[in-house]
């Protein structure tokens, strides 16, 4: 049998759906298996409804603070509906934008759940998870279940949360994202577990909205992969707007009530009882390795997700795997670019594996938080001798006008040869303006030429400058 | 007599104080001579208060559209003078920083209006200008009126608006940018006369909060030195919200009422009479050149701004110029590297001039415009083979959530070298984002480098990795 496709990809999130298009436009013949929803997690229950989410407690924040900018307004409100029902809007419309997508560069979508049985062939079964999404079962112009053959294969099964014994989410009183995200109305107090991105921002849409929020962490510092100057700063204004932080500590025991959850926290030197009407539970992502063949074709493993050369290639010739399921970081724009560049690879065109200290992270609280490359204590470990430069908003034009005077733009470079070696930035805007220190990085700049640079006037991108000139004692409004 | 100071620096606008400051920290004995307010009209009547007024306008605008986010709330409305106290506030609070800054840095503060009577020395005179500002008379600490010793002098004198004959501010009903700053209430309509960034910021400010606004533009392209696409762009925008916006067209005559204005304008078909109750005159800007002795000395002038080399050096040695006058482009950010290229020059140190197709221009207005570089017809002027990308807001899944699906990242590139000429943008949060073009044509980037960079999802930076991609045929969300 002749292969149906060039290419067929496994999973329709990010990654999948990108490298798909990417390989379309290379001239393969692809498809995309989907159990789901097209756009997978990040676009349906991740990155995309979340930001809509805070969109939303972002304007009711200024709602709230109508004086502070000359205006007035009474009986403020909310409607948790309504709110809820915006986000899914937003979500509903991009996986129908995916599906055109996919449509116009004549990508198939199978719908089902793939296995991998042999080299070469996928075979799909029909969808068993419940629909959670309006698209199912099975949008219009899908494939069906049945066997299908491709020369290469890449697996884009993305991951899902990870879950403790003992503290296993019930939908109803401990809640992943996935509830998280679409609360049938506001809880009045609600206790993060885990103080990731995922965690963080559940606890900045919550209290916003005016819940009880407290975060246990286990480590000792929150947004514990962000440097630690900046998440203590994060942690600060967090207690401010009263949220209340527990590090170092564990949760042990739920007992759950009719409407509330009472967890018991360790923080190694006693315990305390915590009782909130909602648990939260984000501890992380696993990656989506099971039922789909890969120890039987005896694909190279690694703490549950897939060995990958970089370039999206596993053990097994012919078959792929890229975003969550190849490994950290698991973020969606590591995905899409994994995905670009094991199709690019498969087409035989030059690639070169990403460098994962030129990705970005962004948590989209209040105050945001972004950053690139190496943290102040990395880079020291790296053995780099580091020139530090700092600048607080407190020193920017815009800031003070947009009322926004808190937060800090950090900058690490190697003082032997000037190179920026890492960015992090905590304050209003700062998801958007991370992107300036990535171009940076990836062109290998050093000072001066960021330094020579002209940021425009009056913008809160001016500090990104500062911080820079700072490094270099030469800052000019600190 | 020994030199009092290595350096002069007269006017303490962005340019003069930044000049000033970096001065200091190379060691020179430094003063700056100013007559009215530290941080020059960018700080106090300028760019810095129109961001304030337009925070809460942005704001306002929010709490009118808050059922689009699940929100609600009764009775809004502003309180004209608070909005203008707060921007006050802001310039009030920036203004003292400047004073502070000086100070920590130990350069002196000389209060009085400066002339140059010969080289090497200013004369001060006590301020004529009225009080505008709280701290005038002169600030504690400042230098009086009297003659003053350096080795070098920078004129740092700024800008003025400029007055069309017969349609001069009375500060009544023809406002300049002063009056239209500090409105004792809110008018119900204003006719704006030019459409550069000050006209239009003040033209989305008060249309914002209500008024009736119409623009007139002598050119036939509003915002004219923007890429035709996008000012096109924006005036659907603006159209769409309510503006009149009439092009091509002169204001010939003004008949003032007793509280309202009637300009009689021609737009070369015929004649028409807008009257409202407020004009604005946004002509543009001219350069202080009068009054400082430059014909004495004689300064090499052209179409009213001082000549330098591009390193600040003017004709005449130990004599030099930044900022606004020293020509355009007539920017903040322009004055400050000028300030900053200057001194550095006057220290010895090896500096070049600025690229000046690398400065990036921003305005504020709703939807916010930022561009560097060509536009598409000036990079076809200038003989280059072009490569366009284009990628909308309505394909960003940041945009969508955020509610801000109107907008437009267009890149240009040269097709063949791949350099990027110019980035051109309309959209929410443009301002914030230009920087990362204006760092990648720094280092003179090409296609490629951009397109390997990772951008953060879900951003709306991810739209300038698309408008690059699409520039190459290979956008993915398009």
């Amino acid at each position: 049998m002749a292969d149906q496709y060039d290419i067929i990809v496994i999973g329709g999130g990010p990654g999948g759906y990108v490298a798909a298009i990417r390989a379309a436009q290379l001239g393969f013949k692809t498809a995309v298996v989907e159990r789901e929803h097209l756009g997978g997690i990040c676009l349906n229950w991740g990155c995309i409804p979340t930001k809509a989410l805070l969109r939303s407690a972002e304007i009711y924040h200024y709602m709230e603070h109508a004086k502070d900018y000359g205006l007035s307004a009474e009986k403020i409100g909310f409607d948790a509906a309504a709110i809820v029902q915006r986000s899914r809007g937003v979500s509903g419309r991009l996986n129908m934008g995916v599906g055109g997508l996919l449509k116009k560069n004549k990508v198939d979508v199978i719908w089902g759940e793939a296995t991998l049985t042999k080299p070469g062939e996928v075979v799909v079964a029909a969808p068993k998870k419940a629909a959670m999404q309006p698209q199912n079962p099975a949008p219009r112009g899908t494939l069906p279940a049945g066997t299908y053959a491709a020369k290469h294969i890449i697996v884009a099964t993305g991951a899902r949360p990870r879950v403790l014994p003992g503290i296993e989410p019930d939908g109803k009183l401990i809640w992943t994202y996935f509830e998280a995200m679409v609360p049938p109305t506001m809880p009045k107090s609600v206790l993060v577990m885990g103080s990731g991105a995922i965690g963080i921002e559940f606890a900045s849409f919550y209290r916003t909205m005016g819940a009880e929020v407290t975060v246990v962490e286990v480590l000792p510092q929150i947004l514990p992969v962000e440097d630690a100057e900046i998440a203590g700063l994060a942690r600060k204004r967090f207690e401010k707007q009263g949220i209340k932080i527990i590090t170092g500590a564990k949760v042990t025991k739920v007992a759950k009530g009719a409407n509330s959850v009472t967890a018991t926290i360790d923080d190694g030197k006693g315990t305390q009882d915590i009782t909130a009407e909602r648990m939260i539970s984000a501890v992380g992502v696993v990656g989506n390795v099971e039922n789909l063949g890969l120890e039987k074709l005896g694909v190279k493993m690694d703490r549950g997700t897939i060995v990958t050369d970089g370039l999206g290639r596993t053990n097994v010739p012919g078959l792929y795997a890229i975003g969550d399921v190849a490994g950290p970081p698991m973020l969606a724009h590591k995905a899409e670019h994994e995905g670009v560049i094991c199709v690019e690879t498969i087409k035989g065109l030059h690639t070169h594996a990403m460098d994962k200290l030129k990705i970005p992270g962004c948590t989209y609280c209040n105050p945001q938080i972004a950053s690139v490359g190496l943290t102040e204590a990395k880079a020291k470990e790296a053995g780099y001798d580091i020139r530090v430069g700092r600048f607080p908003f407190l020193g920017n034009g815009k800031a003070i006008a947009l009322g926004e005077p808190d937060g800090l733009v950090k900058t690490i470079f190697d003082k032997k040869t000037g190179q920026l070696l890492g960015a992090h930035m905590i304050g209003a805007e700062v998801t958007e303006l991370i992107q300036g220190f990535v171009i940076a990085m990836n062109l290998e700049t050093t000072e001066e030429e960021l330094i020579h640079a002209v940021f425009p006037h009056p913008t809160l991108s001016e500090m990104m400058h500062e911080s820079v000139m700072d490094a270099y004692g030469r800052a000019i409004h600190i």
